[in-house]
């Protein structure tokens, strides 16, 4: 509490399961994140932080990240999730997610222009846009998840 | 954050209210968790974590927390919030939460398939169980709750 | 976490924007408080904490906040979000939240009556109330918001 990450990473999965709160947990562990305990926290990225790839951490972590989750309980539905970080070198940045019934590449498209427009909004230029998009074609109850983790040093927990 | 809790309480509770979020209120203040700060967490139960009865605590206390809310304004609706810990010795365990317009029993079997699927996904075996369940009959605004409160000590706050 | 906050600043705000997210950024940029990064918490006001003017404070920052967000699509919409803190000296107090399709003025009588009950049921004497209010006209995608920021110490992050 009251610190600035150092670091994000950003992964994305999806999955099926019985109800959609364990479909959701199957899109974690598809995204290897799923023995984590999140703190939902809004979207700003913090000046300086390093985008990294997913580090070592123990089970049962609490750690606070962005995520955009869907879940569906239609079959045949197609339903994808996003999430995109925009950095202004030198300055902070912004990092948005976005759901949709539809396609990955709708998904996509989608944050990218929302991470266009929370950086103009900001003043802030455009230096370089990551993203993690995943898609799901809903057979039971399924969920489709892209989440941002937020570290306290530049590798993960080390510091 | 970015720390491992060392100790989760159950608890769970009920109440009515000119509204809905002072419905919850008077639910968490049956539960005896209403003058606590709640940061929501998704599930996971860290490796080697007790379940211990609710320990003391000051007012105003930020605390990570796991939980079930359902709340309604349809005199005579039945609903019931159910939360529910699943542990594997030697390895980490999982948290899930339910909600039901229906019965406390029905909150409690659905929220036990739950864990059991948590678990099965994450190829843990199942150790030990613990739920805690309320219901509530709406008269004017109604809401039920269930939680699992960490705690960053075997003991609850103290080290 | 597992701290007691020490000082609450209240704000308020409202925007357009694309999307409904990228409008809840804008009613944050407006609250001046667009570029932190918010863990929600449920709702009490800590026992001795002072009522400050929002203070200085670097962008990314990871901090705890209780916030009503209402956000809209419907051109033409009149959309408002209220938050208000009630203060029971020498004891704890709470933070209510409320947002409403109408006007800042019905959002704030709103909010004091629950702020008035949330004391009532906890058998807490009304010393103080504070609240603030923002209302907004959608357009294309508005979205208005009430925060109460929550800092660890009597002047903010200084200690």
């Amino acid at each position: 509490m009251w610190q600035l990450p150092k670091a994000v990473s950003l992964v994305a999965g999806h999955g099926e399961g019985d109800t959609e709160l364990n479909a959701f947990d199957r899109a974690l562990q598809d995204a290897r994140v799923a023995d984590i305990n999140f703190l939902r926290v809004t979207s700003v990225m913090p000046p300086g932080a390093q985008i990294i790839d997913l580090p070592r951490y123990p089970a049962g972590l609490l750690l606070p990240a962005v995520y955009a989750r869907i879940a569906s309980s239609r079959p045949g539905d197609r339903i994808a999730a996003a999430i995109g970080v925009g950095i202004c070198r030198d300055r902070h940045g912004v990092i948005m997610e976005h759901t949709v019934h539809g396609s990955a590449a709708e998904a996509d498209a989608a944050v990218r222009r929302m991470v266009e427009e929370g950086l103009r909004i900001r003043g802030l230029t455009l230096d370089e846009m990551v993203t993690a998009v995943a898609e799901h074609t809903v057979q039971r109850a399924g969920c489709a998840v892209a989440v941002a983790l937020f570290w306290p040093a530049p590798t993960g927990l080390a510091s």
